[in-house]
């Protein structure tokens, strides 16, 4: 029988291709998606999509109340404030940031792997967002992993393949794999189509532009 | 302007202590509650009556959704179950662990620092639980502490003052300080009156034998 682990996706492009590359690697794949209000629920829809057709367990946490905890909030998770346009600048980024939301999520991914029996989990945190998140650093990873080893009665191991990968390296290993990235969503604005203008949208498709790809989805 | 500090206070006697030493240590405290749908509903009461009393600003925080990740779901926060009677053989606190809870929670609490502008987190671990509960363990502590310096723009540490204490040492300093303990809640069984039979009353009632002193609380 194939080892069980988890793997958080999100249903953006990092994720899904990691999703399939772990797959590919021969586990058994048990798929986690975290919905914490965001504004990119249209992410969580591709996700089920995907594990739907896939024929995965797929198990879709709430962590809304995460939001309990902020005084002055973030960005993303607040539907009454506008996404800012224009390029990840830093000091976007930063204030789309939840306080120490990749620790808890992590925390969580990996109470869910003791009670499947997984002892790995993998994360899609990749090189691009090194600079600004402190907690996407290879560092953090470390630390991580090193806590999730000894924190229950059996080890679990944080799994960061893309830890040095650029956003467009990574869609180079799904489009290598034949990914179909329409089945992806990776838009801050939940609308019909992609907005094209976000700072999600706009490294999505440089990441399409360096491998001289097509993005097969529609935008505005 | 005294430093803030949050303070992870579920309502129980070690975290009482905890609370009312920080307080007399000189900072400015923020109590955190987590409300994981447990049966110790009662001593979320308790700590809101305490912190009301204190005029400090509580949070309580509704984490029930760590339940929907449990596949096989842990005895204590699932109020179909009874409770496990008789002393906490190791055995029974092992079915009442969530797996992972103390890096969850403790996840959340340095999110609610971060936010606050706090740079402790403290909670009460003790050596009672040493030998049962993975994550209350030293290593444990320190390794969680380790990545909770790295993890934000600004470094949050883990402070557990009782670490090597046991409960009745706890106490003892508790009682030093002139603290009621009738303002806490131990039970596990939710119900009007302490139980007196459960693991939680087994060893509070154990705690003030130590002390040769007399729980205030009424038993059934």
């Amino acid at each position: 029988m194939s080892e069980k682990v988890v793997v958080i996706y999100s249903g953006g492009m990092d994720s899904f291709t990691l999703l399939n590359q772990v797959i590919a690697d021969g586990y058994k794949v048990f798929p986690l998606t975290f919905n914490y209000g965001q504004k990119h629920v249209r992410e969580i829809e591709a996700a089920r999509s995907v594990c739907g057709t896939l024929g995965l367990p797929h198990k879709v946490v709430d962590v809304s109340a995460i939001n309990q905890l902020m005084l002055s909030s973030s960005l993303i998770s607040d539907s009454h404030i506008d996404v800012p346009e224009g390029h990840y600048a830093a000091e976007n980024m930063k204030s789309t940031v939840v306080p120490n939301r990749n620790m808890i999520l992590l925390s969580l991914a990996i109470g869910y792997a003791v009670d499947i029996g997984a002892n790995k989990v993998f994360y899609g945190a990749h090189a691009g967002d090194h600079a600004i998140y402190p907690d996407c650093r290879p560092e953090f990873v470390k630390a991580m992993d090193a806590v999730s080893r000894i924190a229950n009665y059996e080890p679990v191991s944080i799994e960061t393949p893309y830890l040095n990968a650029s956003k467009g390296e990574i869609l180079r290993r799904g489009l290598a794999m034949n990914l179909n990235y329409a089945n992806t969503w990776t838009c801050y604005n939940g609308r019909g189509k992609a907005c094209g203008k976000c700072g999600a949208c706009n490294e999505r498709l440089e990441a399409f532009a360096e491998n001289n790809a097509v993005d097969p989805l529609e935008y505005e």
